[in-house]
């Protein structure tokens, strides 16, 4: 970091540490997004993997792609997959064009923002169905259903878990950013 | 803005632009934050307001508070709207003090992130809840209901929808505040 070509930067009477050029949140950085792949992966695999067919005495199968609000779910985590794998490229390619950084981890910032409202939203929307499954709703006559489909349901709740897990290492991918654009600007 | 006491920073060989304290968007700012407090009031009042009673021809009425789903989305924004005037003299105190407006920047990127990640998440579970009621599901004999309460499903589809402006203007000052800080940083 000390080959960046920027100006030394000395503005105030202390002395300027030796992070005048920014904290470097990299290797965080890395790690979070890798992270953010597994979650978004197991997430995808558990809740793809959960079909169940009970048999009363009609076979009468429980499938994600039933519910909206599931492939939703599947599509918003395939999709932050995907993310994860591109921002992890542009991360390694700000590690190495330093003079770079600031702008590349601004349109971190802007991206990730977005993929926080729609892995939230995912997790939200995934997760009130699963309630409904698992306590139903006595005012609608909606019944519960996961006394029926357990295994269909122990695959929906993990993987509504692993997503709240992936929206928050989301949430501090922003964090990290943020805080690296700011340890940039001189005191 | 030029008052600052900070130093002139002149880097490169170009000459500095006039915003060389960084871009100033505490206007748009104090517009969003005044936004997502009418949204919040707005999406609460009519989600509140949305009870119904229907004679079936026994009373059977419909509530927010029968959907733990809609009463999550209704404390959500309750604590924006709340959340929206603490930050909105945050905001202001920025203006007034410009040698501390980064640092008051970096505290709203934090929280605002959080806020985004609330209100997508709540947004998202009221919106699936009000798609089943709009819908139903065959596969879980989910019935609809919302050809009965037609007033209650009018109220939550509206208050969803300023729900989901709300968190689009999260959004927005989450890259307002980055961007800021972003023109901070000495080029």
């Amino acid at each position: 970091m000390a080959s960046t070509g920027d100006p030394e930067y000395k503005s105030s009477s202390t002395p300027a540490p030796a992070s005048s050029v920014g904290v470097d949140h990299s290797k965080f950085d890395l790690i979070l997004r890798f992270l953010l792949f597994a979650a978004s992966v197991a997430s995808v695999v558990v809740m793809v993997t959960g079909n169940q067919t009970v048999y009363l005495p009609v076979p009468r199968p429980a499938k994600f792609r039933y519910s909206p609000a599931f492939v939703y779910f599947v599509a918003a985590f395939s999709v932050a997959g995907l993310y994860s794998i591109i921002t992890t490229f542009i991360s390694l390619s700000a590690i190495r064009k330093p003079n770079l950084k600031t702008k590349l981890l601004l349109h971190l910032i802007f991206w990730d923002a977005v993929m926080l409202g729609i892995l939230a939203s995912a997790t939200g929307t995934a997760g009130s169905v699963a309630y409904l499954g698992l306590k139903g709703n006595k005012h609608t006559d909606w019944h519960k259903i996961c006394h029926i489909y357990d295994k269909f349901c122990r695959h929906i709740g993990a993987s509504v878990g692993v997503g709240l897990f992936g929206s928050i290492v989301t949430l501090l991918l922003i964090w990290i950013s943020a805080h690296s654009i700011h340890s940039r600007v001189p005191k």
